[in-house]
């Protein structure tokens, strides 16, 4: 695959809305390649963030700190676009780090730039929508297994869905995404792996 | 209040986007009103939704049934906006039921007409945005909370930012938002009302 080129942005984007061929290019882009190292932080709690990323190779999450502890709001892989929503469109200080989990090839764009495109061509909002839409579905079921699982049902949808994380994604990143503790989620993990 | 006036309505806009007056009449016209019955069914899961509403007076909760159980996703009150937004926007048949927790005066707008008048305005695109992005922050605290508070402390949270809720939402609709037994909320509520 060649990481610097944006056909795989392109594709994600006709994915939720379709645009020509001509229609889309001011709109590829305004988009900045950028390469992250595992474990760099690239927008802070506390700061307003000014870009969104898509991620063409890697991994990203969002975490906050709790009494001392982080908590992981969210991980997006590949094809997957992610900010600090609520700072990124309403420029108010963020409630979340986003980190590489992995190293990572992005595209990035500015809350500048997303408005500037976004009122030469409306479809660009609906593309935001469309992002905002489907964070709040995956979000939703988040809070539906949190409130109608157990632990380790929870674990087991999780590494149903996303298989990949099994070797991608530290288990203590994934604990707390789905409210367990790295204590019980290593003696559920053990304990599943044993049953095999 | 007169309940048949707009005025909230358009106030509520504003708020999120500030139109013009004459910029925000063709929007307020396709709002049209909806008065309904406590416990009434409004949009049922497993079929499309295609109306939005907008709570001009009453409450109104978003549920999905699991096990023979109800689990309730969402409660929204005076000022807020409320549908399946995944079925509104997507047209993909809904996961959830709306139900009117109380009496309610609403205005309904359906998604042909959304569609209608964001094309002839863009910033209409910005207010689902808006409201997206909002429920997209109450679903990240929601979650937040159910995987770093107890039940109690969930309970207590709840109470302190919803205070009117007591009198108006039934317990085990507030137990399962909050992944609670119906059992265990109603041994807090017990416990902490003997402690004032």
């Amino acid at each position: 695959m060649n990481f610097d080129s944006k056909d795989f942005l392109k594709e994600s984007l006709n994915k939720m809305v379709q645009f020509g061929d001509e229609e889309i290019k001011p709109i590829l882009d305004v988009f900045t390649l950028k390469k992250t190292k595992k474990k760099e932080i690239i927008a802070q709690e506390g700061k307003i963030v000014d870009s969104a990323f898509f991620i063409q190779n890697g991994a990203l999450r969002l975490f906050f700190s709790e009494k001392g502890t982080e908590v992981t709001g969210n991980i997006s892989t590949e094809g997957e676009f992610l900010s600090s929503h609520e700072s990124f469109f309403s420029q108010i200080p963020s409630k979340y780090n986003v980190e590489s989990v992995e190293d990572c090839i992005l595209y990035e764009i500015t809350t500048a730039n997303f408005l500037k495109i976004a009122s030469n061509n409306p479809k660009v909002f609906q593309v935001a929508m469309k992002i905002l839409e489907q964070r709040l579905s995956k979000a939703r079921e988040t809070i539906e297994m949190l409130v109608t699982l157990t632990p380790q049902e929870r674990y087991e949808r999780i590494m149903k869905d996303n298989p990949e994380w099994i070797n991608r994604i530290p288990l203590n990143y994934i604990a707390s995404y789905i409210g367990i503790s790295p204590v019980s989620i290593s003696r559920i993990r053990n304990r599943l792996f044993s049953e095999k």
